[in-house]
């Protein structure tokens, strides 16, 4: 039971984890904080939280739970502006999708708080955002990463780990830079190489008419670009030097496809495809056990 | 009505269009051909088809239309074996989703029967193969491309037209080449980013765990590595000239992409995101109106 929590950035993330904590009863008062007084206010009116403060000092103060649920390019600031005001028993998580600068930014902003700093990420999310799209069923049966380092306090651990279970999430931990390199494979790259493709289309030729005859893997493929720019921006730009290096390694994998094609070499080709449809069906093999 | 019609290839394409005509009673009599005389007597046994021939100039005599339906790197020999064989009113057709190699052998092979062939490409399939996956259904509401060129022969088109309407597909003609430059973007490129990420991953440490952290748009995107490795190899060869030309492209946007990233080019990033978001948005919002 959180007696007293503070969600820093009142969004689809933040609002819902709001709300699932406050339907379950697994939390006392919630109280919000964000750059956008409206959407705030709005928060206020549906109910996500009890209360709001503009400066996230002030919203920390009292709170045993701190969740920050903003970009990820302004998380360092925040904890920067949270360090001084945190209560000494108060556990600290947040929840971007790339967790390495978090670490670095938390141990270098938080000091002694730093050991009761638990860093997740919920692999959760809609494409859309703000509080109006947040739900409290968002998180059930998704899997949250948490990325724990030596020094974290085994408590604060277990009390992140429990706020998660609580809305039904299933949690894992996972080392920082693993968790970077996992993510960037699965989800970074994939969101760059859409976003690439649906541009490169769409700025040549007709792109309605290359569109309209579409088959089902490119609507399938594509329609991950549909998410947020600025979102997915900020997180390439944070997850980067990971990200780079799938990115190249992908990079290197086409080449040498359009060579064997080029080539007309059908073993290589036929090679290629076969590992890739083993991978895949084994996936889907061990998913729908 | 057709008379007779000569099915040579009876899969998944081949046997749920026979199927397809024959619920609507639309088709005399079925005449399967293949390379598998198991696959054929399968067909007579599920009755797809009514009875087989294993040779191509056999099966399409007395046929008043024949649709081939093999793969693309087979569809050249079939041509030349049916060549003097085709009735002099027959129309024929074929299926495959490349079109330059296919109208070239047919002007190549055909000698004066090339004016009654009519290229087309029904954009529909699953990632099941065989007479065993086929279904009448398969044709319902998807697009059926028709390639004709200049000496087509008009009657010819609208026979063509009248079979796929009647199995209440969508039928418009394209131009060969703009076909396979639009299926190149569409198709037949997003199958090789799909295999080259699955291939890249499951090369490269533990593919199991990337597969459980996967997000949705991981799964979305990598569905279609499931396919046949063999057909894509075959429909890459095929249009090979198209596919490499906008792989190319593709390739330059994604380096432009990685050097934006590199030097933390946020505002370029986000222009290209969300240009993209825009196109892939107008399409949807086309899409489902």
């Amino acid at each position: 039971m959180i007696e007293r929590l503070a969600v820093i950035g009142v969004g689809l993330i933040g609002g819902s984890l709001a709300r699932a904590l406050r339907r379950r009863g697994l939390v006392g008062e919630i109280v919000g904080c964000g750059r956008s007084e409206a959407n705030l206010a709005r928060a206020v009116e549906l109910d996500v939280i009890d209360r709001y403060e503009t400066d996230p000092g002030t919203a920390v103060r009292g709170a045993d739970c701190v969740v920050i649920a903003v970009t990820l390019g302004a998380t360092g600031e925040i904890l920067a502006r949270i360090a001084s005001a945190i209560e000494a028993t108060a556990v600290v998580t947040d929840v971007g999708s790339a967790k390495r600068c978090v670490v670095d930014a938390a141990a270098s902003a938080l000091g002694s708080n730093y050991r009761r700093f638990v860093a997740g990420h919920p692999i959760a999310g809609t494409e859309q955002s703000g509080v109006d799209a947040s739900f409290p069923e968002l998180f059930e049966g998704h899997r949250v990463i948490l990325t724990p380092v030596a020094e974290t306090d085994h408590t604060a651990i277990e009390s992140v780990t429990c706020m998660w279970e609580g809305v039904d999430a299933l949690v894992t931990t996972m080392d920082v830079d693993h968790h970077d390199e996992v993510l960037a494979a699965t989800s970074h790259l994939p969101h760059m190489l859409a976003y690439t493709l649906v541009d490169c289309l769409a700025a040549h030729g007709d792109c309605g008419e290359i569109f309209e005859y579409a088959a089902g893997g490119f609507r399938d493929f594509t329609r991950i670009a549909s998410s947020s720019p600025e979102m997915w921006c900020d997180i390439a730009i944070a997850n980067r030097s990971a990200l780079l290096a799938i990115a190249a390694r992908f990079e290197a994998a086409f080449r040498d496809l359009q060579a064997a094609l080029a080539d007309g070499d059908e073993q290589k080709m036929v090679d290629r495809f076969r590992r890739a449809k083993q991978a895949r069906d084994a996936f889907q093999a061990k998913a729908s056990q």
